[in-house]
């Protein structure tokens, strides 16, 4: 059944929006996603939303009523509100026609099977949510297991992360820890660590990588710690054939993570 | 000479502070890059600041003083301000100490010697002005020429352009042109035109790469039109191993660049 929301003030588009906010967030356990293609992803993943927003001036699609009805089966509520209300929801000034409220996915180490993939991405320090969601779809696409954040990175729940995404957030796990819980972890099984870095490493094209592979990328300023660099098993470098001595860290990751595919035959 | 500026209603300011939009910008010819660094990579490239603004809080560093005489010998104008007025010039809450405008660059495809390097990237309908500074950063890490934009991009000189180029917008040539001026001049001469696309495409390992080769990446949402795809001398296809059947812009021309790169032996 659905609910039409018509007034801006309504305590539920109030919530909705103050989903647009980290803390807000962490405290309801739940974040949103928008536009028909990424929820259809999302669904087609086993990812229904709780909560489905619908334009009242979206055009009609097949796809939008497969939601709805999916989110009608699990139990869920459809809302249907004036574009302006979901313009107000998802912060987009052109938003697309539906938008999502999904819970939070579990992000322990804990909850990763190393196994089920030959590559993982591991960012420490990622500040922007738009290279975080980058690495996400760059993981989808070279068949990753997923991302693990290590330190104090950017939210990858953020409606920014989600978007730049497209998609991928519903199709690789995501890991949240420390320095000081990651390593242990990693090496508590088999798992090789590597990272492009300047300092006693190997050319990272023909590098004698190994499955699976747990690809490093740091801060956008700073790059990584000495201390994480030296706890690599391997280290690689990258031409620079500029006055740039390294390259955007979604790129790097990017690089790297095509070249461990073709040498470990995806 | 150093000129102070107390007062945040000074012309000057304003003026400066214009130059965040691009119809300002356009109208004055002149873009705003701010940091030590990336002025210090500019200078040692050859580009000197018309005017320099400095932070009164700023700490001394000899590469101040270096980047205050190039541009005193160059004529140019140096202005102290408090950082609130350097803050409300370059739109960030925690200004880096110094900020410069530059003349805009000649981008007219006619400015370009295509035999100066192996490798120019391409960019059709960019739109996110971090994808477009990613680029050109990704550019000088392999060795290209520059990058040349086609149709409708995001603005080469926007304040967030220049930053995610971390410099590099110096060191590249910047070329904007319609396809219907690009094609022709690409014709005019030696060159190969590489996409990556999923038509009658070949894998993008070890295709048949040659010097000069233009890499052409499209808009963000919609890709290529398939017209300037078939278009392409050569068609690619990189590894999509999860649901995603595309790359981040900006990815994906690094991916493939990094390839033509080692094929061509850089």
């Amino acid at each position: 059944m659905r609910r039409e929301i018509t007034g801006f003030s309504n305590p539920t588009v109030k919530y909705l929006r103050s989903l647009r906010e980290k803390k807000h967030r962490k405290a309801a356990g739940k974040f949103l996603a928008e536009g028909l293609r990424l929820l259809t992803d999302a669904r087609e993943c086993g990812h229904v939303p709780e909560t489905l927003v619908m334009s009242a001036a979206r055009d009609p699609h097949p796809l939008i009523d497969a939601l709805e009805a999916a989110v009608e089966a699990a139990g869920g509520e459809v809302i249907e509100c004036t574009p302006d209300i979901l313009s107000k929801i998802t912060g987009k000034d052109n938003p697309q026609g539906v938008a999502g409220v999904f819970a939070e996915f579990d992000t322990s180490l804990a909850a990763l099977d190393r196994g089920a993939a030959k590559i993982w991405l591991v960012a420490q320090a990622l500040r922007d949510p738009g290279n975080l969601g980058t690495m996400l779809r760059t993981g989808d696409a070279v068949g990753a297991g997923g991302l693990i954040l290590i330190d104090d990175c950017a939210d990858p729940f953020s409606v920014e992360a989600v978007r730049a995404s497209m998609g991928a957030v519903f199709t690789q796990k995501v890991a949240r820890a420390s320095w000081e819980e990651f390593l242990p972890w990693l090496r508590s099984g088999e798992g090789q660590l590597v990272a492009a870095s300047l300092r006693d490493a190997v050319p990272y094209r023909g590098a004698p990588y190994a499955a699976p592979c747990f690809i490093l990328v740091g801060n956008e300023s700073r790059g990584l710690p000495e201390e994480y660099e030296m706890a690599c098993d391997l280290r690689v470098t990258m031409p620079m054939r500029g006055r740039a001595d390294s390259l955007n860290a979604a790129v790097a990751g990017a690089v790297l993570a095509y070249e461990v595919l073709e040498a470990l035959g995806g």
